[in-house]
């Protein structure tokens, strides 16, 4: 991630062409200029871990424990809720990512065909899983997994490639041990990866600890869970133990630090995971829990809540914090030859961030003004594939009024269902 | 802090003179009249401890531990400090204060009028204070003091009154006990309160408690220094005994969790210092080692960090917050006559947060959509003492892209001094 001052870049059929000096830039006749002065060009952020449609409850329950947050409140609304309700949520959050730089996204819901809808619509990359659980049921647990199959099958390489698919088990405290075998299984089989909830609370797997007197990595580690594309959100508290399975695995990391504080459930250790070896990606989690989409807050914390951890602002630099949203995030994703970094070959996945804003000056030091000082809301371009969805903060594929009534509508029928 | 729907606020002479119903709003001829139609109005958000200056820093040293971060970067670079650098930084603070919805600030730093005269430009409202410290120069000490009176006499009601004054002892380790007692002597023949550091960092105070025998806050009380109006920032890490002192001794306590976090200190026990009857406000800390002067990400920050601390999601709730960054602030500067809540009778004192925005969809709860969803890029009007100083984003009071050129310039030539 160098610095390139007066840099110019050159999209041609969706891929970067050139990126460098601009008085190195082949002469081209480009059909769109956009003039760049005074911004500064990133790769588009990945958001590793979310459920977009779950803008739908934001700010609904606020302040309470994640079991009572979800048994008492999200489940049950969650049990109401219609495919078009997770469209239009989707569509919300697809609307919040671009005004926010986020140009791709791993999200795992229910209906996920709605959210494919919802990508193909704004433009953005998407990374989709249809969610499997069991908790107990048998049949439910079987209908899950063969609905999240069909979804893999249907949608791999939708909205001209920009959507690709994983299978999308809930967690070990959600699944039974002869689930996860069979998402294994069928993953393996359709050459796709799993997106599930690692060690995000201790208190929720308690039982099967006793259970089965193992951890929860080490349980899925004996079950043969944790080879192939396995990207894992959250990993709070892991022992040393757990770490080098996690490592020896090649377990894809997705941290969610604000969600992670927000519901109180403690520190996942990054450094020592990246120390390891560990691939580690940054996620926002579910609008509900966070509660916004917005990465440049995600990586600011995630940067924080380590220097706080170890008592040394040194442990995560500018520079890992905003690589775990870039490249590593591209990596968890297996999106990596495509994405998160600014390359020739890659696709032209993009962001401008207005650098003329009071809390950006002065600018001693551009990869801080980034990290610490930029919000969501001074990304003013936002280009995916070569296409721009977001000019000037104008946006090009999304009606911002249609579609925040649609959500605001869908919300309220939902609560009043 | 009840809500109030289809509402309005009626302002005379500065001061607010009716808030309610819009049906039950007196009808009043008004000379200026603001639409706030799908806005919030709320109490201008007070920043109860920061560096404005050092804006001028912003981003220049990043990733050091507090000692380094002083001795190598900061102390060398405010030697070079001369008051145009610091009135270009204040400035700049200013802007983005107002950019960000907050009305009210207290400062402590050096070279003092020159903030005050930034406060003055911008319509702001400061409570000021010109550091001192002798870190071991008694001669030193004496001057800074008498420059600190001398501010604070010079400059008490000034600005039509937006300006309050205080003394400002930078922290227990960098004054020695002899002028600690001065200051005190002074601030209660001035009638003024002192801003200070205290807890902020155990190894930077720990050399003193070897030779004292005693902790920050049991050395402070004993010399007698924490009666009166005291603003103590950070407070870091108190025992149950120091705790106890800060509750009988009425101690004002800043939290600033963004910058504590950043420079790996601490977690402040909020909770526990509430739950003592403590009033407790929030602050940024200087803009470099934050890096901004958004109170709504320190408000966001602020809950999040008490959840975690305590694992518990209810330990901080959005009232909570939003209140600490409001009255309790307003409090902590002895403001609370004229500031920190939207009633009859205190000055007009607001702003307007523009709720049409993807991210603040939908509106289940108004409380948590602005507490862990709004940014200080959300707010679209400020209005102090009854005046305009940004109505839908439009900067009324200051020349945004001349006060960003200046600091720029000013961070320029300090840095090739």
């Amino acid at each position: 991630m160098d610095l390139i001052e007066d840099g110019a870049i050159l999209i041609k059929n969706g891929r970067i062409a050139f990126v460098g000096k601009t008085a190195a830039a082949p002469r081209a006749e480009a059909d769109v200029k956009i003039d760049a002065k005074g911004k500064a060009a990133l790769p588009g952020l990945i958001n590793g871990h979310t459920h977009v449609p779950m803008t739908l409850f934001r700010g609904i329950a606020e302040d309470k424990p994640l079991q009572a947050w979800l048994t008492e409140t999200i489940w049950p609304l969650e049990l109401k809720l219609k495919p078009d309700d997770v469209y239009a949520g989707a569509l919300l959050g697809c609307l919040e990512m671009i005004r926010s730089g986020t140009t791709c996204f791993a999200d795992m819901y229910f209906h996920e065909e709605m959210v494919a809808d919802a990508v193909r619509e704004s433009g953005l990359r998407g990374v989709l899983a249809e969610g499997i659980f069991d908790i107990g049921n048998e049949s439910l647990g079987k209908e899950m997994l063969s609905r999240s199959v069909n979804f893999a099958e249907s949608f791999r390489g939708h909205a001209e490639g920009r959507i690709s698919v994983m299978l999308g088990p809930h967690a070990a405290y959600t699944c039974s041990r002869d689930l996860l075998k069979e998402v294994h299984e069928k993953a393996t089989g359709l050459n796709v990866g799993v997106h599930f909830h690692l060690a995000e609370s201790r208190g929720m797997f308690s039982d099967l600890e006793k259970e089965y007197g193992i951890s929860e990595v080490e349980f899925l580690n004996k079950i043969g869970f944790l080879t192939g594309h396995v990207l894992a959100a959250h990993c709070i508290d892991l022992s040393e133990d757990e770490m080098q399975i996690i490592s020896e695995r090649d377990v894809n990391v997705v941290h969610a630090p604000v969600a992670n504080m927000k519901i109180g459930l403690g520190v996942a250790r990054i450094r020592a995971l990246m120390d390891l070896g560990v691939n580690v990606g940054l996620g926002t989690d579910g609008p509900a829990s966070n509660n916004t989409l917005d990465m440049f807050e995600t990586i600011k914390v995630a940067a924080l809540l380590q220097k706080l951890d170890h008592h040394n602002p040194a442990v995560m630099t500018t520079y890992d914090a905003l690589k775990m949203a870039t490249l590593s995030g591209a990596k968890a994703l297996r999106l990596e030859r495509d994405v998160g970094t600014l390359e020739v070959g890659k696709r032209a996945d993009l962001i401008l961030i207005d650098l003329s804003k009071p809390h950006l000056k002065p600018m001693h030091n551009v990869y801080a003004n980034i990290v610490y000082s930029a919000h969501g809301s001074d990304v003013d371009t936002v280009i995916v594939d070569g296409n721009i969805l977001m000019e000037n903060h104008q946006l090009k594929t999304l009606d911002e009024q249609e579609v925040m009534e649609k959500a605001e509508k869908a919300a309220h029928d939902l609560t009043s269902r």
